[in-house]
């Protein structure tokens, strides 16, 4: 099968995104780092099923990667702490690369730890969950958490290189991979009409994981990606391009806070976000009630959650939402859609309407929720 | 008296360098920020003498100040992400902004606070140690120590502003403004034969804080710096200019981690450093003697020391050295002078001639050794 390759344009942070079937073990690969002294993280699920073969790829000594437990609470700044302690007594220099293996806790641990040793060293995003692959491998947003918050504590930092194997989703659970889709569906919601008319034809075939369509679902992913990055490197606080990128995500962190991170996965959240998102979108007369039953109903059909959990009140979103990096001088802006395929970062919403979409989606009842069918 | 401004040029990131007597409490230094939160990390030392006059010309209520310990020990991983942790209470948003007023820890600690928080905001320093006026306050490398080397982790992040008030320097104890006066001459030494020439004349009137003569000193430091800052802004691993100021660090970084960072000043550690520095490129053929002795003979008339304290060993030197961030690919690279007013980046010394230049210095006996007069 061939390798499809994109290049995210930054000038002289340019970098190359590789995808197709057997990457990983293919040195091919790991060509750009070709006689560097390198270091690898991942974690204990993902080094189950790939860390050897990378390895060998790579021709590194296992004592060369650290392997950490699974799970968003790794994401810390005492862990980054611990990763940057393993990284100086190993003597890497500034020259040396490190590589992160995994999903996004990992990609984004790893590349939050390479940006600030020794102020910044190299790094390489080899993505095994399809959300990684489609969305936080790409872009160079590293970052751990704080109780207060997700990501509050991050920094941009480009990797060198992208290489997302398309066969690590065969061993990914499928809660994983339809977590991912969420924000597949996400890109041709914000920037794509065809891709979302193309999802809603093939999504059988996806979920299948037959390799071509998993491939060139990845390949449009990141092409949108990439173009969006180009345009906004360091998301504008004045709310550039990039900030399109958070559809689904202010209603979306509020019910990951609400959950504490560990019940309901990013993407779960993110589609129950989009369809509130959506929902508001249609209240303000900017997208139809038509636009808003195919973005719902493809989420329903990847088996995503609709709404949020149970429990979650209009003031418990209100408050979750209050500390969302997206407020700007006390005025909460959101992404919203006035089409399918195209979205606008706004604080020019009704007032009304949003408290009439967490209502409806406060009270939406056991049918609708989720926290059920987990 | 009037105002000098200087301008950092680094396209999108350019700010302004601003030196003069009464900045501080002067609320025309602070223009850039109106209208804009803003909070302020300071130390204890600081606090006292310059933290009311900064607060009362910023219009900030004294909650919004974090009052630090004095010393080293605070730029550490730990404390920034208590730093972190007083910002997120606070909840300052992306388009906020922090202060740093204070010598180089505080301006260092609070500059890597504002680049990691929310993936970095704006941050403005205000320097209050020559060594911060006319070194660490401007190019934009922030870092906490680690108990393996000092700056091992850190991030380039630009000011948005400097404010160099000079008045500060009265309040500054005599130690401490001999240790900015090392990385003074450093400037000299490395890039300006003519700025090395005019300090050997007016130095008694620097040391007596003529405000002219403090003024033109730290404006031609900071315009040797901002012109190198401008053209490798990242210190690139293949050694652009940038790495030129790091003349006498290889040295004095290994004074300092032998002293534990606490006996020694990071600008006396650099003074010694420079000494061998310039011995060693005088053995390669490189500066006369005459150089080598006007170099030593200056720093000396500062009152600094010019040769590592007793009890190092050649051997000592080496190992400390090891881990350097000028190690490339296993070969030690440093500093070194071709002339007064011209230093090299290179790999390519004569391992006799440093040698020899560690067995001089490690013998030069109490005589020399400045440990005798602290």
């Amino acid at each position: 099968m061939s390798t499809r390759i994109l290049n995210l344009e930054l000038g002289a942070r340019s970098y190359p995104i590789r995808i197709g079937s057997g990457l990983l073990r293919d040195p091919v690969s790991y060509q750009l780092l070709r006689g560097r002294r390198a270091m690898l993280v991942t974690d204990e699920n993902v080094a189950q099923h790939h860390l050897d073969s990378v390895l060998h790829a790579l021709k590194l000594p296992r004592d060369q990667a650290l392997v950490l437990k699974a799970g968003e609470s790794q994401k810390s700044w005492e862990q980054a702490g611990e990763v940057l302690d393993w990284m100086l007594a190993s003597r890497l220099s500034r020259d040396g690369a490190l590589i992160a293996l995994g999903g996004g806790v990992i990609g984004d641990l790893a590349g939050f730890c390479a940006s600030l040793y020794q102020r910044g060293i190299d790094f390489v995003q080899l993505p095994t969950t399809l959300l990684a692959q489609v969305d936080s491998s790409v872009g160079g947003k590293t970052a751990v958490n704080h109780p207060r918050g997700k990501n509050l504590i991050g920094a941009f930092h480009q990797p060198i290189a992208v290489v997302a194997d398309t066969d690590t989703l065969a061993t990914l659970p499928p809660r994983e991979l339809r977590a991912g889709l969420a924000e597949v569906i996400k890109y041709g919601l914000l920037a794509d009409p065809i891709l979302f008319g193309w999802l809603e034809k093939n999504l059988d075939r996806i979920l299948a994981l037959e390799s071509q369509f998993i491939a060139e679902t990845i390949e449009r992913c990141c092409a949108i990606k990439a173009r969006i990055v180009g345009l906004d490197e360091r998301e504008s606080v004045s709310g550039g391009p990039r900030a399109l990128l958070n559809l689904g995500h202010t209603f979306g962190h509020a019910i990951e806070t609400f959950t504490g991170y560990s019940e309901w996965l990013h993407g779960e959240a993110v589609a129950a976000g989009m369809c509130m998102a959506a929902d508001l979108s249609h209240r303000m007369g900017w997208i139809k009630a038509v636009e808003l039953e195919r973005a719902t109903r493809l989420l329903g059909r990847v088996g995503l959650p609709t709404s949020p959990p149970d429990g979650m009140t209009p003031e418990g979103f209100r408050d979750l939402m209050g500390l969302d990096k997206k407020v700007k001088g006390g005025k909460l802006r959101l992404v919203l859609l006035r089409s399918i395929g195209e979205a606008v970062l706004t604080a020019d919403f009704d007032e009304g309407a949003l408290h009439a979409t967490l209502e409806k989606f406060c009270n939406a009842g056991p049918a609708h929720a989720f926290a059920v069918s987990i």
